[in-house]
């Protein structure tokens, strides 16, 4: 969040488009083995064999999905790949290459985009997956991110949004709620900032969920360890717009109802302090919040036992015939209709 | 160009995001078998088999790629998808899918996207492609479009920038520089326009090239030529920064140089034309004046029988070893180094 003034400063003229990306994409190596051309000609090629190929895209646009004033560039590479795979692994696949297309005004840097590529690069090594293509262009509108993410999966292995089942059981991965928590502590700090500049913000207790909000992280170990269980979800959804809003497509794509148990929802103790001091209910938090890239699944009643007490998994539910709509247990034993509260204006 | 002022205006508002995709991807048919998934899940979902999967990618910006005063958004929506087919065919691959993501402010109303998407529909008619994903988001900055096609190619007859040879013959297709002459007059009719609203522009003597410019092809024909004429072109590139700009790539690529010869450069009167009124020199639009989304490639001598007389080729010269650089032999005899003038800031 603090810059260091002496950085040397390269205008993006004195590089030009070609020599741009070739530069911001020297130090990328490649990773896997299906990537056949990467970066540097039309199009990028990939063998995939037998497995089927999965195709998922994103366009963040700066100051709707992301605000540079308190994102760090890297960070913000990092999550504009992890978002992608999320979507990826969601559909039960292996995420293999992305392509990452960029417009950018003349107020960045050479050394600003070498910070952004440098956390695609970070995110490309730690997922194992290659950059293989994209575009740069100019922008005067601030900048604006698109990704592609491709993957792979074989065909009996595919989890959709259809699929689930009256009785199957509603699980989800990690805990909800912590990215709009942190979100909430930097937009306040981002507000005392503007009072007070010299400020110096003590967010160490507030960590966990700044870094959710700043640094999230695909579950590629849920994945992982779905495979080794021998799990095959029957349907399954990563959550970006809300817990609430996620299994309402599932319900709708399967054709089907469900019990959600407000005190069975994975809330972490700083999301509770956090909505605590906001006056939020972190129910409101971990349902419609959204950004938390857990993933969300419906699974057979018969593998209860292989997952109850997994400590990256929990069971918050169970699904049901359509008639009885998609419902919240409160704790209270009150039914409530679960309804989504995720992205619905154009602003 | 002109709108009919009674036509039924509905607000994005008033369907939300999940509500906008479904209404807008509504007609979409599917067209190729190789796609398992389209619209409406996390991800989509292709079955290659054993072919290499392509994959290209576009970003375009209002203002900066495009120009709505001019530009109709059913044409927009045609020419994204054209664009980024040409990049596929440049590997000498078959497009199979695409995604749209669409950056949109709310002056945008549902109709002027179903506008949009009429024109993306029809292109995927066309060239007998899918839509298959997307995202749709708010912008504060206008419209973005960004664009990822994917195509298949067996694994012997990818055709890459790399590849061309000393005394291949350099052979493109159609003509050149007519879409920037298009943009050359639709630019001056905006000029007009802003004076004099009430202006009612005659542009029946310039259709071909506005036609080049707000609809261009891309050359699915040659792609279809080639395979019947059983000619594997050693590299090819598609035209979209100019004819110098795309040499130079191929000779750099290949580590080879070249000698292209003035009087064989395929141009059409109408360009002629309109150079003459712009006192542009037509050798100039055609070198760099870019977005023809032609195919420039090197093929080997021995099938010059085959492609001599075809009214889609031209051979406009040959490769030479790497000393002799990329060079331009005028009408008169002299020999110019070749440079690119393409893209080349960011404003």
């Amino acid at each position: 969040m603090f810059d260091d003034k002496n950085k040397k400063v390269t205008s993006i003229k004195e590089l030009g488009e070609f020599k741009l990306i070739d530069h911001l994409t020297k130090n990328f190596e490649l990773n896997d083995p299906s990537t056949l051309i990467g970066v540097g000609d039309d199009a990028c090629v990939i063998d995939f064999k037998n497995s089927l190929s999965v195709i998922s895209t994103d366009l963040l646009i700066e100051n709707v999905h992301f605000d540079l004033t308190y994102v760090p560039l890297k960070h913000l590479g990092y999550k504009s790949v992890v978002v992608n795979l999320s979507d990826i692994y969601s559909m039960n696949a292996r995420p293999t290459q992305i392509t990452v297309s960029l417009g950018i005004s003349n107020r960045f840097s050479v050394e600003a985009l070498e910070e952004f590529y440098e956390g695609i690069r970070i995110a490309c090594k730690k997922y194992k997956i290659d950059l293989v293509g994209g575009d740069t262009s100019s922008s005067d509108k601030g900048m604006i991110i698109s990704l592609t993410a491709i993957g792979h999966v074989s065909k009996n292995k595919v989890t959709r949004r259809e699929g689930a089942c009256d009785n199957d059981l509603l699980v989800v991965s990690g805990d909800l709620g912590a990215a709009y928590s942190g979100l909430q502590i930097l937009e306040r700090e981002k507000a005392v900032f503007s009072v007070n500049p010299k400020s110096q913000p003590d967010l160490d207790s507030y960590s966990y969920c700044i870094g959710r909000q700043l640094k999230p992280e695909a579950r590629k170990d849920v994945f992982e360890l779905l495979d080794e269980l021998n799990i095959l979800p029957k349907s399954m959804i990563d959550i970006s717009d809300g817990l609430s809003s996620e299994i309402l497509h599932i319900c709708k794509s399967s054709k089907i109802g469900c019990n959600i148990f407000e005190d069975k929802i994975p809330i972490d103790p700083e999301v509770i302090k956090i909505c605590d001091e906001f006056k939020i209910n972190p129910l409101t938090a971990a349902l419609n919040g959204g950004e938390d890239y857990e993933l969300l699944m419906a699974i057979s009643q018969k593998e209860y036992e292989k997952i109850k007490s997994h400590p990256y998994l929990t069971v918050i539910g169970h699904f049901t015939d359509t008639k009885s709509g998609a419902k919240l247990i409160t704790s209270m034993n009150e039914e409530i209709d679960l309804n989504a509260q995720g992205w619905n204006s154009i602003s």
